[in-house]
Protein backbone atom coordinates (compact mmCIF):
# COMPACT_ATOMS: atom_id res chain seq x y z
CA UNK A 1 0.00 0.00 0.00
CA UNK A 2 1.22 3.36 -0.98
CA UNK A 3 0.03 7.13 0.47
CA UNK A 4 0.44 10.31 -0.90
CA UNK A 5 2.25 12.61 1.83
CA UNK A 6 1.42 16.36 0.05
CA UNK A 7 -0.49 18.27 -2.53
CA UNK A 8 0.95 20.89 -4.06
CA UNK A 9 -1.24 23.66 -6.56
CA UNK A 10 0.85 26.03 -8.39
CA UNK A 11 -1.13 28.76 -9.99
CA UNK A 12 -0.22 31.79 -12.05
CA UNK A 13 -2.62 34.43 -12.00
CA UNK A 14 -2.91 36.83 -15.18
CA UNK A 15 -5.04 40.03 -15.07
CA UNK A 16 -4.93 40.96 -11.49
CA UNK A 17 -5.42 44.62 -10.81
CA UNK A 18 -1.93 46.20 -10.05
CA UNK A 19 -3.38 47.73 -6.72
CA UNK A 20 -3.79 44.56 -4.88
CA UNK A 21 -0.74 42.84 -5.43
CA UNK A 22 1.70 46.02 -5.51
CA UNK A 23 2.17 46.53 -1.74
CA UNK A 24 3.60 43.95 0.78
CA UNK A 25 1.18 44.30 3.52
CA UNK A 26 -1.94 43.66 1.17
CA UNK A 27 0.14 40.28 0.34
CA UNK A 28 0.81 39.49 3.46
CA UNK A 29 -2.87 40.27 4.50
CA UNK A 30 -3.79 37.82 1.23
CA UNK A 31 -1.79 34.68 2.45
CA UNK A 32 -2.43 34.93 6.22
CA UNK A 33 -6.17 35.16 5.28
CA UNK A 34 -5.92 32.14 3.00
CA UNK A 35 -4.29 29.80 5.90
CA UNK A 36 -6.99 31.37 8.59
CA UNK A 37 -9.86 30.54 5.78
CA UNK A 38 -8.41 27.19 5.00
CA UNK A 39 -7.33 26.14 8.76
CA UNK A 40 -3.98 25.74 7.90
CA UNK A 41 -1.74 26.07 11.03
CA UNK A 42 1.09 28.48 10.76
CA UNK A 43 4.70 28.32 11.80
CA UNK A 44 6.06 32.00 10.91
CA UNK A 45 5.55 34.30 7.58
CA UNK A 46 8.30 36.56 5.75
CA UNK A 47 7.69 38.96 3.11
CA UNK A 48 9.85 41.59 1.40
CA UNK A 49 8.49 44.62 -1.06
CA UNK A 50 10.34 45.06 -4.25
CA UNK A 51 11.30 48.23 -5.57
CA UNK A 52 9.48 50.18 -7.84
CA UNK A 53 7.24 47.05 -8.01
CA UNK A 54 5.56 43.82 -6.22
CA UNK A 55 6.37 41.70 -3.40
CA UNK A 56 7.09 38.20 -2.22
CA UNK A 57 6.25 35.88 0.76
CA UNK A 58 5.88 32.73 2.30
CA UNK A 59 4.19 31.39 5.14
CA UNK A 60 5.67 28.19 6.98
CA UNK A 61 2.95 26.08 7.76
CA UNK A 62 3.24 22.70 10.39
CA UNK A 63 1.98 20.79 6.78
CA UNK A 64 4.75 22.64 4.18
CA UNK A 65 4.29 26.04 2.67
CA UNK A 66 2.14 28.99 1.08
CA UNK A 67 4.02 31.53 -1.04
CA UNK A 68 3.75 34.34 -3.61
CA UNK A 69 5.46 36.25 -5.89
CA UNK A 70 4.05 38.95 -7.48
CA UNK A 71 4.76 41.28 -10.88
CA UNK A 72 1.96 43.73 -10.83
CA UNK A 73 3.74 45.48 -13.84
CA UNK A 74 2.13 42.14 -15.60
CA UNK A 75 -1.20 42.11 -13.74
CA UNK A 76 0.45 38.48 -12.85
CA UNK A 77 0.89 36.89 -9.28
CA UNK A 78 2.48 33.40 -9.15
CA UNK A 79 0.96 31.27 -5.94
CA UNK A 80 1.81 27.98 -4.02
CA UNK A 81 0.05 26.35 -1.77
CA UNK A 82 1.43 23.34 -0.78
CA UNK A 83 0.34 21.30 2.14
CA UNK A 84 0.35 17.84 3.91
CA UNK A 85 -3.07 18.50 5.98
CA UNK A 86 -5.45 17.38 3.40
CA UNK A 87 -6.45 18.02 0.01
CA UNK A 88 -9.20 20.02 1.37
CA UNK A 89 -7.51 22.59 3.21
CA UNK A 90 -5.68 23.32 0.04
CA UNK A 91 -8.27 24.20 -2.30
CA UNK A 92 -9.58 26.03 0.22
CA UNK A 93 -6.35 28.66 0.54
CA UNK A 94 -6.65 28.80 -2.99
CA UNK A 95 -9.96 29.51 -3.29
CA UNK A 96 -10.02 32.47 -0.71
CA UNK A 97 -6.72 33.73 -2.96
CA UNK A 98 -8.58 33.80 -5.86
CA UNK A 99 -11.82 35.32 -4.47
CA UNK A 100 -9.66 38.19 -3.16
CA UNK A 101 -7.70 38.66 -6.11
CA UNK A 102 -10.16 37.90 -9.00
CA UNK A 103 -7.75 37.22 -11.45
CA UNK A 104 -9.11 37.78 -15.45
CA UNK A 105 -7.42 34.46 -16.39
CA UNK A 106 -5.68 31.21 -13.93
CA UNK A 107 -3.29 28.66 -15.01
CA UNK A 108 -3.65 26.17 -12.11
CA UNK A 109 -1.24 22.84 -11.98
CA UNK A 110 -1.77 20.24 -9.60
CA UNK A 111 1.38 17.89 -8.17
CA UNK A 112 1.15 15.21 -5.98
CA UNK A 113 4.02 15.28 -3.84
CA UNK A 114 5.90 12.36 -2.00
CA UNK A 115 4.41 8.93 -2.76
CA UNK A 116 5.56 6.15 -0.09
CA UNK A 117 5.21 3.01 1.04
CA UNK A 118 2.67 1.96 4.15
CA UNK A 119 3.96 -0.61 5.98
CA UNK A 120 3.97 -1.75 9.38
CA UNK A 121 7.09 0.54 10.96
CA UNK A 122 6.09 4.13 9.24
CA UNK A 123 2.27 3.64 10.78
CA UNK A 124 4.19 2.96 14.28
CA UNK A 125 5.73 6.22 13.87
CA UNK A 126 2.48 8.36 12.45
CA UNK A 127 0.69 6.75 16.38
CA UNK A 128 4.01 8.09 18.23
CA UNK A 129 3.47 11.58 16.27
CA UNK A 130 -0.11 11.73 17.25
CA UNK A 131 0.43 10.66 21.02
CA UNK A 132 2.80 13.62 21.29
CA UNK A 133 0.35 16.08 19.74
CA UNK B 1 6.55 38.37 -28.21
CA UNK B 2 6.09 36.64 -25.10
CA UNK B 3 8.56 36.16 -22.15
CA UNK B 4 8.40 33.59 -18.99
CA UNK B 5 9.17 34.89 -15.68
CA UNK B 6 10.58 31.82 -13.90
CA UNK B 7 11.22 28.58 -13.84
CA UNK B 8 9.99 25.94 -10.94
CA UNK B 9 12.12 22.98 -10.36
CA UNK B 10 9.77 20.46 -8.10
CA UNK B 11 11.55 17.42 -7.08
CA UNK B 12 10.89 14.57 -4.72
CA UNK B 13 13.93 13.02 -3.29
CA UNK B 14 13.85 8.98 -2.44
CA UNK B 15 15.98 6.95 -0.53
CA UNK B 16 17.61 9.98 1.29
CA UNK B 17 19.69 9.30 4.79
CA UNK B 18 17.73 9.46 7.79
CA UNK B 19 20.77 11.82 8.84
CA UNK B 20 20.90 14.36 6.69
CA UNK B 21 17.36 15.25 6.71
CA UNK B 22 16.48 15.20 10.19
CA UNK B 23 18.11 18.00 11.80
CA UNK B 24 17.24 21.62 11.02
CA UNK B 25 20.33 22.89 11.08
CA UNK B 26 22.26 20.29 8.20
CA UNK B 27 18.42 20.96 6.30
CA UNK B 28 19.50 25.06 6.35
CA UNK B 29 22.98 24.76 5.42
CA UNK B 30 21.74 22.46 2.57
CA UNK B 31 20.02 24.76 1.31
CA UNK B 32 22.25 28.19 1.81
CA UNK B 33 24.79 26.05 0.39
CA UNK B 34 22.97 25.67 -2.95
CA UNK B 35 22.11 29.33 -3.20
CA UNK B 36 25.79 30.09 -3.10
CA UNK B 37 26.83 27.60 -5.34
CA UNK B 38 24.22 29.28 -7.93
CA UNK B 39 24.91 32.31 -7.51
CA UNK B 40 21.68 33.06 -5.99
CA UNK B 41 20.66 35.95 -3.92
CA UNK B 42 19.34 35.92 -0.17
CA UNK B 43 16.57 38.48 1.31
CA UNK B 44 15.82 36.39 4.30
CA UNK B 45 15.96 32.39 5.54
CA UNK B 46 13.53 30.37 7.93
CA UNK B 47 13.73 27.28 8.93
CA UNK B 48 12.17 24.87 11.91
CA UNK B 49 13.06 21.41 13.84
CA UNK B 50 9.85 19.24 13.92
CA UNK B 51 9.34 16.82 16.45
CA UNK B 52 10.49 13.44 16.47
CA UNK B 53 11.67 13.74 12.76
CA UNK B 54 12.47 16.02 10.03
CA UNK B 55 12.28 19.75 9.41
CA UNK B 56 10.79 22.69 7.21
CA UNK B 57 12.20 25.55 5.74
CA UNK B 58 12.06 28.35 3.07
CA UNK B 59 15.13 30.30 1.66
CA UNK B 60 13.56 33.83 0.21
CA UNK B 61 15.52 35.00 -2.84
CA UNK B 62 15.46 38.16 -5.16
CA UNK B 63 14.37 35.88 -7.57
CA UNK B 64 11.80 33.85 -5.38
CA UNK B 65 12.00 31.12 -3.39
CA UNK B 66 14.04 27.72 -2.58
CA UNK B 67 12.19 25.44 0.04
CA UNK B 68 12.83 21.89 1.27
CA UNK B 69 10.45 19.82 3.62
CA UNK B 70 11.19 16.54 4.92
CA UNK B 71 10.33 13.10 5.99
CA UNK B 72 13.14 11.57 7.31
CA UNK B 73 11.22 8.43 8.48
CA UNK B 74 10.90 7.77 4.90
CA UNK B 75 13.93 8.82 3.21
CA UNK B 76 11.63 11.49 1.60
CA UNK B 77 12.70 15.22 0.70
CA UNK B 78 10.18 17.48 -0.95
CA UNK B 79 12.28 20.22 -3.23
CA UNK B 80 11.46 23.25 -4.29
CA UNK B 81 13.88 25.65 -6.96
CA UNK B 82 12.10 28.60 -8.09
CA UNK B 83 13.72 31.27 -9.78
CA UNK B 84 13.34 34.01 -11.92
CA UNK B 85 17.71 34.83 -12.25
CA UNK B 86 17.55 32.56 -15.64
CA UNK B 87 17.71 28.90 -16.13
CA UNK B 88 21.13 27.82 -15.14
CA UNK B 89 20.71 29.25 -11.31
CA UNK B 90 18.01 27.07 -11.10
CA UNK B 91 19.70 23.88 -12.74
CA UNK B 92 22.91 24.66 -10.66
CA UNK B 93 21.18 25.10 -7.00
CA UNK B 94 18.89 21.77 -7.80
CA UNK B 95 22.23 20.06 -8.74
CA UNK B 96 24.04 20.92 -5.41
CA UNK B 97 21.25 19.48 -3.42
CA UNK B 98 21.15 16.48 -5.34
CA UNK B 99 25.11 16.06 -4.97
CA UNK B 100 24.72 16.49 -1.06
CA UNK B 101 21.74 14.20 -0.35
CA UNK B 102 22.55 11.33 -2.90
CA UNK B 103 19.06 10.53 -3.70
CA UNK B 104 18.37 6.98 -4.74
CA UNK B 105 15.58 8.04 -7.00
CA UNK B 106 13.87 11.74 -7.85
CA UNK B 107 10.35 12.54 -9.15
CA UNK B 108 10.96 15.34 -11.37
CA UNK B 109 9.21 17.68 -12.92
CA UNK B 110 9.62 21.35 -14.03
CA UNK B 111 7.38 24.24 -14.47
CA UNK B 112 7.50 27.60 -16.51
CA UNK B 113 5.95 30.03 -14.19
CA UNK B 114 4.82 33.36 -15.59
CA UNK B 115 3.98 33.46 -19.69
CA UNK B 116 3.62 37.48 -20.10
CA UNK B 117 3.65 39.61 -23.37
CA UNK B 118 6.92 41.55 -24.07
CA UNK B 119 5.71 44.88 -25.31
CA UNK B 120 7.15 48.42 -24.81
CA UNK B 121 5.90 49.54 -21.60
CA UNK B 122 7.42 46.39 -19.92
CA UNK B 123 10.83 46.97 -21.36
CA UNK B 124 10.82 50.21 -20.06
CA UNK B 125 10.48 49.06 -16.85
CA UNK B 126 12.90 46.45 -17.26
CA UNK B 127 15.22 49.36 -17.95
CA UNK B 128 14.29 51.16 -14.59
CA UNK B 129 14.45 48.19 -12.73
CA UNK B 130 18.23 47.78 -14.09
CA UNK B 131 19.39 51.29 -13.59
CA UNK B 132 18.27 50.92 -9.75
CA UNK B 133 20.23 48.18 -9.31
Amino acid sequence: MEKTLGLHILADLYGVDFEKIDHVEDVRALLEGAVKYAGLSKLSSHFHQFHPHGATGVILLEESHISIHTWPEHGYAAIDVYTCGGKEKTFKAMEYILKVLKPKRVDEKVAERGVVPVNEATTNIEKIELETV
